[in-house]
């Protein structure tokens, strides 16, 4: 399976991209340091992966930006961070892959527990989370040839350890944990649903 | 209670007026036709618009463009318009009107069943519902001076029987079960919560 991870160099990216290449053709996807350079709050420049890519079975994105930080300093220049990256960006990455994608193909996006469980500071990444999930369930309705589209929410994640304070009573989804949740998605039947790992 | 209604000429926020006006007092906002003019995809605008209303006990939202139509021609410029509508629209009435709303007040946002309920040519509201219902939650925690926030949920309304076509299977939200939401959100002390009519 030639599968794109976007995010590829980011904490959950590198986990899964040794995870699947030793089965499966990966093509890493990053702002810098990946196999194709991409800048996901631009379509021309998700257009242009696509085409160095070529077709391909999956995506799985892990790409993330949000606004953290205090309340107070969260506005709507801030709140466009989550806009335009977790949740723009995540969904043109599937409104031009589905262009690009073969048939029977799969999108795995990434959302988070903070949709349905809020810590303070991260009220852009709930809004966003908020959207990939109900984006993802009406794609699921919506794309033709037999393309699935799912999300993985974890909550915090194990090896980000620096975020553990933000997150009280929040048991850490482990990377192992989060490799079967896309794993779920890649190779299960699913579409239209929010894999959760919490 | 002074209640400023977002949308006031709209299908809701009309009926909404009509039902509250007799024992609160009113101020009606709308692109035009109500007591103040404002366009809520502007920060600009919104900031005018509270500076003219005055401080209020609570502010109900029901205004939520999207972009309605095939799938086919759903792209990122299409996408924009429940962005700056429902979704960035709706959340810039709090992070603005939160400097300008009374101790104890409330904001009462719109979502809808297409954020769990997906139809085909609404992919845009489902995901610009589903960020509504995010930030609702977060920002419930973040709120000071017992300001509380929750969104309605209607599916299709009553009045709107143009759209009945494209929610095959949703028995319509009456418009006596959405004004009762609104009033819950509006005089119950529930906060960060998504209140449904479906």
């Amino acid at each position: 399976m030639k599968i794109i991870i976007v995010g590829a160099t980011g904490t959950m990216g590198q986990y899964l991209s040794i995870a699947l290449e030793k089965e499966h053709e990966v093509i890493r996807v990053a702002s810098k340091g990946g196999d194709i350079a991409a800048d996901i709050t631009s379509t021309i420049s998700i257009e242009n992966m696509f085409k160095m890519a070529g077709s391909f079975d999956a995506l799985i994105s892990t790409a993330g930006p949000t606004y953290v930080g205090p309340w107070s300093k969260l506005d709507d220049t801030e709140f466009r961070k989550g806009v335009e990256g977790k949740m723009m960006g995540q969904i043109n990455l599937v409104l031009i892959g589905q262009r690009y994608i073969n048939p029977k193909g799969s999108f795995t996006l990434v959302t988070g527990a903070l949709a349905e469980e809020p810590q303070r500071n991260f009220a852009n990444a709930s809004a966003a989370n908020g959207a990939v999930e109900g984006f993802v369930r009406a794609a699921a309705i919506e794309l033709e040839n037999g393309i699935r589209i799912n999300a993985v929410s974890p909550t915090v994640i194990e090896d980000s350890p620096q975020y553990f304070p933000y997150f009280p009573g929040e048991i850490p989804t482990t990377m192992r944990e989060l490799e079967f949740a896309f794993r779920k998605s890649l190779f299960g039947a699913h579409t239209g649903q929010i894999i959760k790992t919490w």
